[in-house]
């Protein structure tokens, strides 16, 4: 963990060292993904099943194309072994998700302008989604709903999830989530070889048109490769929290709001930024102290240890740039009043706010996404939402009339692009040609 | 130009092969241009005007940093150069262009939900973008237009855009355009190694958050790369249209609004779908007949010969499921009632509606952006609009009351998912732990 101090005359450069950090750690992976996606459009689900295979089922009897796909039964069987309070939780949750997802459908245009066209923006949903869920350091149920409800919400005919099962092994509650948001085609596939799958489709797979969901650094460049064949969300890094707290708070409910970022992954970011020094070392000892509690303290220290910070403001007032320039995927305000703060925000993923409102909330029941830009793209990407799962399509309608009034100026347009097809094309309608 | 009919037994398969198609015609280019990358990493302004010297200005002097940017100067002169005439067409256009933009401004969200949280999603421009503009073929002022518009009605503080000049030679209607659209930070460059300046900056161009506009095979590929560094629009493709017509139109209108698509470039596509043979036929010789007279005929031709088809439908309802396979990039529906066939489109990226509509207009003065998903990515993909130079930060706000009513679920479901921190987190403001 770091410590920097806006007074200090190395602060600049040491902040600026923060914000240019990467924290990927791994080496570059875009040959292995390039021939991974390679050999499943040539091998279909042939190749599919031989490197799931390999990298989730060595020593495990070889996959067929028919195993690929999850059956009902098992899904039966998941959603039967998940106690009724964890059911009840996933369906709070499932409610409260949908229910913010709906509140954001936009509103198809419509009207007709001064010059007497009509004009007008529909969007429509996609027909096919492909969502990642992944499942091997951890399997996140909460992110199956976090994925498919918006997709659904949308109106996205047809979603098919992939989850990589290490060592063959089926997260109940992950099956249970994908029920509960409708979620009936899944497949037993992760890594690049799943996305692979479905950009170019296989005999079992059918292509879809846009795959979500984060991943790890295979599925990250796999997506990358195929964008264009189909559509992608922002390319996921580590996660990393934000959290700008005045001395009032109490340091051990920051601590472990700090712990809940960094036992994600040891890639994973926690900063503190407060104008209260001995609230500062306060929660610096908290930290401490919870490590000794968490079934995750590997993950979470060496996290914290790396890439941990506290940075000291004079006022808080000073905390608003840095926070801009540090774009967080999630923004922890914890203040008497953040009105002000929240106002100067521009570049956030997520924004918790209050004393009361940790970002694990967000995580699960609060009802925005929990798919957030991360590694500082808060810039100009956003979280997933009912958009990823929708287009627009603009459209104009003119009669002669109203071709009066602004062909003329296409025309003139036209001829000095020097396209003369484009130019004669409306001239002929204006009698002109 | 190939005809298909539907009721002909090969016509599924001649479809699909239309379908599947890909126009890029040219050798992959991600080798060189992820070594342009680099030398422009490792170069700055350096690297950038010698690549620009050896693409674009060979046997010119060579560029210095201090010249990659347009002068005010120049900026003034090419204003005075273009006739008064052109400079009312171009603000006619800008002007219905800002007007159809500023129509699609979303509104943020907030509300307080049933457990009393409050909810909210919030919209922010983005600090600064990169606009590309083509300037190689031709050089469009249209896309100034189209590019900068959208993004100043979003309220992007700062817009920098690169324009090739082959030859040294700057279009003076393409500043012209560029100060209509309030856009004063213009750069000689194209290619890679544009986008590379703007994706990681050098001592003359400072970094954007995203980078927008079409441009050749080298500035796409270089888009890809750049993904995730900063945010990118879609990836274009050759140009199309999909015409479907009655035989109540006129063929030679038909004829010219084909051969408007096709004059773009020689990988361009022209497609009419129609039911009447005898309209099909008509509009194939006025083809050829217009052919004759313009000025980018082999262009045209080319495109017209390699990539158009005429598709004889039994019927208009035929139509539908073939126009939503092939998402055209361009709608033209050219029918005496088009409710029902608009009620059936799901993917196309602009449609143009009725006899008199023809795609030009949307080109220049419609007011709906003509930078458009190409090569059937409509089914995931939209034109630039604002949403491209928007984000969103959604937001959750909980007081005691609030977490105690959703809270207990989220400690639920971050046991389930191991993650104990993220439990404790809730569980400790809960009076849990």
């Amino acid at each position: 963990m770091r410590r920097l101090d806006i007074s200090d005359n190395g602060f600049e450069a040491a902040f600026r060292a923060l914000v240019g950090e990467t924290r990927d750690g791994g080496s570059p992976v875009d040959g292995p993904v390039r021939d991974i996606i390679a050999a499943v459009r040539a091998g279909g689900d042939t190749a599919v099943c031989a490197y799931t295979d390999r990298f989730d089922r060595p020593g495990l009897p070889a996959l067929t194309p028919g195993d690929l796909r999850v059956t009902e039964a098992e899904i039966d069987q998941a959603c039967s072994a998940v106690s009724p309070d964890l059911l009840g939780a996933l369906d709070l949750a499932a409610c409260r998700i949908e229910a913010f997802h709906r509140a954001q459908l936009p509103r198809d245009l419509e009207f007709q302008d001064e010059a007497g066209l009509m004009l007008g923006l529909r969007w429509t949903p996609l027909d096919a989604v492909g969502i990642y869920v992944p499942g091997g350091k951890a399997a996140y149920p909460s992110s199956v709903l976090m994925n498919a409800i918006p997709a659904r919400a949308a109106g996205v005919g047809r979603i098919a999830m992939c989850v990589p099962c290490p060592g063959g092994v089926l997260n109940p509650l992950v099956l249970a989530a994908a029920r509960r948001a409708g979620v009936e085609e899944i497949y037993r596939i992760g890594g690049a070889q799943a996305v692979a799958a479905l950009a170019y489709g296989t005999r079992t797979i059918a292509v879809v048109d846009r795959i979500v969901g984060p991943g790890n650094a295979y599925v990250a460049e796999a997506k990358r490769q195929v964008f264009g064949q189909v559509g992608i969300d922002s390319i996921a890094g580590p996660s990393e929290v934000v959290i700008v707290a005045d001395g009032d708070n109490d340091p051990h409910h920051v601590a472990l709001d700090l712990l809940a970022q960094a036992e994600h992954d040891e890639n994973a970011q926690s900063i503190l930024i407060t104008d209260d020094p001995a609230f500062a070392d306060a929660v610096a000892a908290n930290v401490q102290t919870v490590l000794e509690t968490l079934p995750r303290a590997a993950i979470a220290r060496e996290s914290w240890d790396r890439y941990g910070a506290i940075i000291l403001v004079g006022t808080m007032e000073q905390a608003w740039p840095l926070v801009n320039r540090l774009a967080p995927e999630h923004l922890q305000l914890m203040l008497g009043d953040d009105t002000r703060a929240f106002a100067a925000i521009r570049h956030a993923g997520a924004i918790f706010r209050g004393r009361h409102c940790p970002e694990a909330i967000g995580d699960y029941v609060g009802g925005p996404n929990h798919v957030l830009p991360t590694n500082r793209t808060a810039r100009f990407a956003s979280g997933l939402s009912v958009y990823d799962f929708l287009k627009r399509t603009t459209w104009i309608a003119a009669d002669a009339a109203a071709l009066g009034r602004v062909g003329p100026a296409a025309v003139a347009l036209a001829e000095a692009e020097g396209l003369h097809a484009h130019a004669s094309s409306v001239a002929v309608r204006l009698g002109q040609a």
